[in-house]
């Protein structure tokens, strides 16, 4: 093979490590990859740490040391992250996405693989300090972000269900009270799908009163796992108090009527403009 | 601003191709980001084109004249593809996964972040040249592998649910056969999900008897939209004929059963091992 050029070291580099998102890689794969030195390879990487932070790309880290490496982390910025939010409060508010009963039409953006891609980086730069094992979702609405979330911070993902499924295997079931119907639902998780001493970050598209939201916590209690935090795509301005704490939600949902008019008003979370 | 150095410019552009795959992105664009000649940039993407083609991560096409561009796709060869969906059927196989009644347990693999995007991506590379308008599938199992499959084609996702939703709006509801139960079950899709005229790619995780896919077909024929194709993570060898012509599936499985004793066999599919 010919001698492998610097850009063209660093172009595959980068692709590697951003199919891969916090998933550290050894200098020692990239230097075997390209026939290069630790030296070269560590200048290469300085390089691209600036390529990407210059041009606000996400972020390339390095860890030193006999387990150190190189990962990629798809963080976005606050101001970058209102940006994007703030153009999607636009498209979701008004009436046209308006349906009877006050509830809002947006599940072409929920299961938008661009979209839920970079909502999915916006949730992970939240958590990365919090190193979750997996995120956890409730079917079916919030598993497209909850997947892009997972991918953005390298975990599985794992999805509760309605009802244990013989395809599953044994399962821990629990019942939870839902917050807006007030009715009592059953959530499932195969026994398998997570371990002991975990730490969870729970992702789902809708808050309202948080019933769904406090069933995840307690079914992730049944397994001794902890939660480290809960995100979500959109909450509800009513109820104003939910039933679980320390939660983040992308966007904040206000139905405005008068008279027989209504229509959507959809801003921002508060620690998004922070 | 400095003058921007060609493994800066490179390592840049290939990562806002990466981001949005098999979305066109024009030269201008580029030239304006990076202040630099037509030229200049088209030696850049001569570059990457090769790169990637010889580190075997996807590839870079440009089309020339005025609607011209340049754009990503996570292409894979068949023998990348066998070699990933083998090694995938080694760790299906056997009896550790295996659940009572002939069911096998992969609900971790299906929720991947990892895995979901390669199969996706192996998926993708079969239907480039169909050009999808969007990825179709039924809740809840398949939606991330239709995610990131929708992902690698650069289109949207579309979910079919078992009942009408209140936030979905209007829908047109179907019944169909399922397939393995030979219960009647009702498929339903919001009338704002598709426009008449689209092309659709059917990507669910499991095709047993096909009852579920022919009514995602017959779904498709109520609003007018060309199913091109129907992909799937697995298939069963029974029954043998499924009710869905020129599917594709990744793998096969096969229960074997001697006296107590019941053990999968997983294998890649034939049109992968050509």
């Amino acid at each position: 093979m010919d001698k492998i050029r610097r850009n063209e070291r660093m172009s595959a580099m980068l692709k590697i490590l951003t199919d891969q998102p916090n998933h550290q890689l050894t200098l020692s794969y990239f230097c075997d990859l390209f026939g290069a030195a630790k030296s070269t390879m560590s200048e290469d990487i300085d390089l691209l740490c600036n390529t990407l932070r210059s041009f606000e790309l996400g972020e390339i880290q390095t860890l030193t040391g006999a387990a150190g490496g190189v990962f990629y982390r798809p963080s976005v910025r606050d101001e970058q992250a209102a940006a994007y939010i703030g153009e999607l409060c636009r498209q979701l508010s008004g009436t046209e996405r308006l349906l009877p009963g006050g509830f809002l039409y947006y599940s072409d953006i929920l299961s938008s693989p661009q979209m839920t891609q970079r909502m999915g980086e916006i949730i992970a730069t939240q958590y990365y300090g919090m190193a979750p094992d997996f995120v956890l979702t409730m079917e079916t609405k919030g598993i497209p972000v909850a997947l892009m979330t997972a991918r953005a911070l390298g975990v599985p993902l794992v999805i509760a269900r309605h009802t244990s499924k013989v395809y599953e295997g044994p399962a821990v079931n629990i019942n939870y009270v839902s917050g807006s119907s007030g009715s009592i639902q059953t959530m499932s998780l195969a026994r398998r799908a997570v371990q002991e001493g975990q730490k969870a970050l729970i992702v789902d598209d809708f808050l309202k009163g948080g019933g769904t939201a406090r069933g995840m916590v307690e079914l992730m209690r049944e397994f001794h796992v902890q939660v480290v935090g809960a995100a979500f795509v959109m909450e509800t301005d009513d109820p104003p108090k939910k039933r679980i704490a320390g939660e983040k939600a992308l966007m904040r949902l206000r139905i405005h009527r008068e008279g027989d008019e209504e229509w959507a008003e959809v801003t921002p979370a508060e620690w998004l403009m922070k």
